[in-house]
């Protein structure tokens, strides 16, 4: 049975990982760390963790899972520094939205009967904008939660039974779990994810220019627009790791979609547009 | 007072135009005529017109207003074969997605003292498909409602009281109503209702190509990619029309997405990403 995790930030994943925690039924106790300590205190206050650890890694050593829930590269910088100072019978995840450089650190330097196992994790759930405060309990409710683990990976006995735990933890949480192999997964978010975000930024940023010196014309837009443009509140901070860990599977996508829309704009007066509706008919289609 | 209407197409608009009338407080008579009688029929059940008209053009006779909700070119040939048998005394007014080319039609055939008067309105309220059994009395409830009037129309008195007793109606229908010059407008809405919509065909039709061929992994883009995907469920017989009938400033707005997202494209790595997330930011802040 697992007594003590740690969240190593505590923004919405982080912090919503520990509500849901609770809401799932996790009895044991829950150290939050977060770079700015004001998030952690909010957490706390919220009920999503007990305690404020002064030390992300003196938290990691103490609990047997620790959740990894801040940025791509801040997530591979604490792989490194923990990797040291955790050992066979304590588990690592994350929650970050790219996986092939995350599986790469595994590799290097977890998963071995000597070592602490890494479990590559990534809740397809978010919101346009982060923080503690906007945390759900219920936000992986229904949500699918991908793992990334590696086939060549040789857990310690006890790294495997934590993975496992972990995995029923997750399920509790209301998600659905589906295992993909990390570059798979890559290029798979790269289209359904990433894509769209990037989507949704460029026309943002364009109507912003077209537009956004005439306010009363956006309202004009009505559910449609604002569905389409409600990522564009995304902060560069969310997706700046992203962009630099998935680089090309994400310029393959946004060529594609350029590719698609001349298409599209070269064949507004013929039958071919009928097609083109055609096509994106099926993918709504249940 | 208006105490008869006809309404010209009950589908999604014009049966919501029947239902929100009603709900208005309007007490006249609603007669409803569509190419398919059944929709017409279905309408009537739904208490958006108390009768079925067998000929459209003698439902535009007997009534002080009448609300064409229709295709676009279906409108233009309502306005053609109306005009000979429509006197100053009737208004005829629309819901249309495009303007230019149906105000070019009312100053051709309507708006002078012995004329009937058009008002060209657009109600911007929808669903991603049509039908009256989607139709919606509240759908106007916080829309706006663009009215593109002729600044050089000469209307006849009881035109023009009519003018103003419909734009009552929409008003309490909820609807805000704005005026603008019918060019623009088809400017206006290439980029805040066009873009978007042929924005979410092209990206469904890509991801049907991408991803189709594995339903599980559609749930996997969560709520951010039904959101962008929505409209990807629109029909072609809800587009084509505006494709042919707003042809050059939807291209202009397409060039000028495929240019930013090329843009992007190439700065995925770069602080320019940084300076599109905030311009895209500014766009959503209220």
């Amino acid at each position: 049975m697992i007594s003590r995790v740690s969240i190593l930030g505590t923004g919405l994943l982080g912090t919503s990982v520990g509500l849901a925690l609770r809401a799932a039924g996790y009895k044991g106790g829950i150290a939050g760390w977060n770079r700015s300590s004001e998030q952690a205190e909010l957490a706390r206050k919220m009920g999503a963790i007990d305690s404020v650890a002064a030390d992300p890694i003196q938290a990691a050593r103490a609990a047997q899972i620790t959740v990894l829930a801040v940025p791509i590269y801040a997530t591979i910088d604490f792989m490194e520094k923990l990797a040291g100072v955790l050992g066979p019978d304590q588990l690592v995840t994350d929650v970050g939205s790219t996986k092939r450089m995350i599986a790469e650190t595994a590799a290097r330097l977890y998963n071995t009967p000597e070592r602490a196992a890494f479990l590559p994790g990534h809740p397809m759930a978010g919101k346009e904008r982060g923080g503690a405060s906007l945390a759900d309990g219920g936000l992986f409710r229904g949500a699918v939660w991908l793992f990334t683990p590696d086939p060549a990976a040789r857990l310690s006995p006890r790294g495997a039974e934590l993975a496992n735990e972990w995995r029923s933890l997750v399920a509790a949480m209301g998600a659905k779990t589906l295992d993909l192999d990390a570059v798979r997964h890559d290029e798979l978010v790269a289209w359904v994810s990433h894509l769209p975000q990037f989507t949704a930024t460029a026309l943002s940023a364009l109507l912003e220019e077209e537009v956004g010196d005439a306010p009363e014309l956006k309202d004009v837009g009505g559910r449609a627009l604002r569905e389409m443009t409600r990522l564009g509140s995304s902060p560069y901070s969310m997706w700046r790791d992203i962009a630099h860990t998935n680089t090309e599977a994400v310029e393959r996508a946004l060529l594609a979609l350029e590719q698609r829309l001349a298409y599209l704009r070269e064949n507004l007066r013929t039958p071919a547009l009928r097609d083109e509706f055609e096509q994106a008919n099926k993918f709504r289609r249940e």
